[in-house]
């Protein structure tokens, strides 16, 4: 059966898994080849999809958890054992963050594996469920394409775990199923979210009644929104209502911030009192898409209180600590079509931030500090733009940014692999470059010089791709975030000092692209890169390596850098 | 208890590890901090251990793998979640290829663990437990250090696993846990191989009486002699013998090829036809170390019949089909101490080889090729040289080197992740370091262009070291090995062109040290880099590109090309 050609009405299993992939609206695919999954490289281009191999396979799944969050969906191929078990760091990330990676695993042919041949890549052990058994700890679903006639059913089953969780799920395709013939039956109905039963009235009810005796009410915009596909509606619910309107860290940049009442990222305690005030006595507080972990809360401190809490998840609303469960996708769109906007209270809103430095009082002749570098870098973003900030100063920075319309902030929420973000950069990149028809849309990258370390390789694919990128490095000399937190003075903290002038060079790009690398210690040299024309106009990849001191830290970090000194103190 | 001083008697539980760790001979640490980690890293120079923080978790793990590989016993820390799934292909490698790594975690404190907090490198969902059951896996012996009590019991019995199996063990060390203060008073024990049982009589006997009636005998060293310490004794067993002695891949350079009776590798069918009539008709074949995978046996075609096999495992000896189990590691050692050498039959040995090109036959000014680039170079070894292989064309061509005394080959044999043998040579070069008298001693890496781009910026960590370490850069434009099996045309087996020419100075080399760098497309050019004096009597980093064609292979991926292009034939 399995090498002919497929009559009508078949189709080989690698044409039905890609067939599908296409459909759910995947373009590119990442990953790496290794010799169990070449057969199925075979049909990726022949299927209109884009390959995009990449330096390694930790970044591959770097990418393809950003290429998720933008696109809703992403497929990762990479072989068996030593490619998967490489990714599998960037998979528990999207698990984690809830980003739906589609990982596609070849395997051993099926004669080899019920044989319990001792081939390579194995643990030689005969065993060859290991791998799968690790990953079902850090995906959603899981399948493994042993018998024709089930393969259908089993991609299509899974595919829809992955468009229903915004998770990621695991396929392992042996090397002699790729090019097997199966019904092609299945292909012409699309494979759709099942529809959960209508939305009971109560929950419903209760919150339209919540929100019209609200006093003090705010909207906490968090990072699950962007999963939950409802960032549409949440720029609805703070432009009728009118209310304050914070994110929290995983939130940012997920509502627009152009609307005057969308006051920023609430950081509790370290911020302002007159927010904090109002936080602090709301008698309402929306939560959209909570993701209540450490570091997304400040260490569990600005969680609001469940008696003034309305929450609303996936599936599940909770009113108070009661919890409707199973609630529909559409629960908040039918909220704001039921809303009687006459009845939204106005309320007495906290005064708006004014801590934002005021580029024209920095000396510009002092050195780049943490503390006015990302208000003072901000004016470079354009409508449509990808900022990304990697975790470490870069990330807390980054939550001060005033984002421009259109645009999206990548930043590290739970998971804060070091190493993510640069890979990142390449998948968010490409999955706005297919979505989008503004072909200038840039992504703009920070990151610091220890982070950089972790995935620097993948600087090349993001050259060899012709994406638009700007990388800002700062150089800091080694861990700062982790200095923040212990070891001040440590040499564990110290990296190796690399020459970021040479990136573009080194990782194969031309000579005019490598004049494309810029650097500056100063205010005064900041401000003649950033409008330099390259920046301004130019396209491709640009490095902009920026000084700052090695126990140069802001906000949280600020403080954890001096606990630690006075702890220090005899 | 926890933040007194230990009194005399007891420890802090930081203190006990790392001391345990000198004990076994363990110098340096490797690993990158974390902030569940950075506790333990306070305490890591102060034990008299040098901390060796890589660029990534993944390159930390193969470097350990190798330090093991050459020093008995390796340390790894990274942390929590992130750091340790990063690494655990790397650890699943020196599980299936036994490469005794003690990887230590350092996780969040037990308040956090036991009220299932959401912390970050976690998968935000209250269990802490996952991360470990994948350990499982891939570890022989798992602790979980969360009660002081036990803990110096703990320890020590996992550091035991490590030392009898030569595999990776996993600690995990919660952040509160690490100055706390312990009983020290198992530490002035030695943790020690428990004894097996005295040898039986039987197999000792039987072994003997094969030996001494054996007409057409040869010995077979194979790669797990390595981690089962009887390199002493395969050499005096080759040498007292006087018999045809041959390695399989992962066995190649564990026996000392200046013996006259030592062949080389044994490539079944690729090779001379006399070595292959000579080990199918033998009837005595005394296999070291046996370690019987597809990539080890050229696709199982050169495993010895069990017939006339004798196979001296890990614990076990077999003779034909019959196992005895639970045999004492000195069995090799007891039995040459029992050969009555006299009773030794002489015998009628095949040629050997011829093959091993000429350099006089040359001409110098043609393009470099894999047919004999690599027994071109072999004169630039010297005694105690380490020689690394990477995965592809390198570890095929290396099966050819003839290798100088006290030199050691590393070599793919079952794993195969690409992307090992750069960190390994890191690893390699500073275990080799420590135990050598000879400051002189070098790491010479073979390595593709393909496989470079997976771990690449754990250069910048050898510069660091310091460390002697000359990389030759197979050019030739992607994975080539992956062309071989499937794909020679397709441009997923391509990857982008760097500039290998500054790798030196990007990763932070000195202007002078960046000067070490060359390139060669002919044997003319070669020569003058091998007699170049940078190259013969220089210190430090040198990086030579050498250029090859994009479907030059030998040996078996020279097969798995032709059958290739053979299937394209109309």
């Amino acid at each position: 059966m399995t090498h002919t050609q497929p009559s009508s009405g078949t189709i080989k299993i690698a044409e039905y898994l890609l067939a599908r992939l296409q459909q759910l609206g995947i373009r590119s695919i990442f990953g790496v080849p290794g010799d169990y999954n070449l057969r199925l490289l075979d049909f990726v281009e022949p299927a209109g999809l884009h390959w995009i191999g990449n330096c390694n396979e930790l970044n591959a799944a770097y990418a393809a958890d950003a290429y998720a969050r933008v696109n809703g969906l992403s497929a990762l191929i990479t072989t068996y054992g030593v490619g998967e078990l490489s990714a599998i760091n960037g998979i528990a990330g999207a698990f984690t963050e809830k980003a739906g990676i589609i990982h596609i695993v070849g395997t051993p042919a099926r004669d080899l594996q019920l044989a319990r041949k001792k081939v390579h890549h194995t643990l030689a052990d005969g065993d060859y469920r290991h791998f799968a058994t690790m990953a079902s700890h850090v995906t959603i679903a899981q399948a493994n394409l042993m018998d024709p006639s089930t393969v259908p059913e089993q991609i299509d089953w899974t595919l829809q775990q992955a468009m229903i969780y915004s998770q990621p799920v695991y396929i392992e395709l042996p090397d002699d199923m790729v090019d097997v013939t199966i019904s092609a039956s299945r292909l012409s109905t699309p494979i759709s979210v099942p529809e959960r039963l209508a939305c009971p009235d109560e929950p419903l009810q209760e919150v339209l009644e919540r929100i019209y005796k609200a006093q003090q009410p705010l909207i906490l915009v968090d990072g699950e929104c962007g999963s939950m596909r409802i960032l549409d509606e949440v720029d609805e619910l703070a432009k009728i209502t009118g209310w304050p309107t914070w994110t929290t860290v995983f939130g940012k940049g997920l509502v627009n911030e152009e609307l005057l009442n969308v006051y920023g990222h609430y950081n509790g305690s370290l911020g302002s009192k007159a927010w904090q005030a109002y936080f602090d006595s709301a008698d309402l507080i929306i939560a959209l898409g909570p993701h209540y972990t450490d570091t997304n809360t400040y260490n569990f401190t600005t969680i609001p209180r469940d008696e003034v809490s309305i929450l609303l998840s996936k599936a599940m609303v909770q009113i108070g600590s009661r919890r409707y469960r199973d609630i529909p996708d559409g629960f908040l769109f039918r909220l704001l079509r039921r809303l009687d906007k006459d009845r939204v209270p106005k309320v007495q809103a906290p005064p708006r931030s004014t801590a934002t430095e005021n580029r024209n009082m920095i000396d510009h002749d002092t050195a780049l500090v943490q503390k006015t570098f990302y208000s003072y870098v901000n004016r470079a973003f354009r409508p449509g733009d990808l900022i990304l900030t990697e975790t470490g100063t870069a990330a807390h920075g980054g939550r001060q940014f005033k984002l421009p319309p259109q645009s999206r902030l990548f930043g590290p929420a739970t998971w804060l692999s070091i190493g993510y973000m640069l890979p990142a950069t390449l998948g968010a990149a490409v999955a706005k470059r297919e979505l989008s028809e503004n072909a200038n849309a840039r992504a703009i990258l920070f990151i610091g010089d220890g982070s950089l370390q972790m995935s620097v390789q993948e600087i090349s694919t993001i050259i060899k791709e012709k994406l638009n990128v700007i990388i800002f490095i700062i150089n800091n000399g080694g861990y700062t975030i982790e200095r923040a937190i212990h070891g001040r003075k440590q040499s564990y903290n110290d990296i190796a000092s690399w020459r970021h002038q040479h990136t573009i060079a080194f990782f194969g790009g031309t000579e005019e692209q490598s004049a494309n690398s810029f650097s500056a210690r100063t205010y005064a040299e900041l401000d003649r890169i950033l409008e330099d024309d390259r920046i301004q106009k130019g396209s491709g990849l640009r490095v902009v390596e920026v000084f700052m001191g090695q126990e140069d830290v802001e906000g949280a970090l600020l403080k954890l850098m001096e606990d630690q000194i006075s702890a220090e103190q005899p």
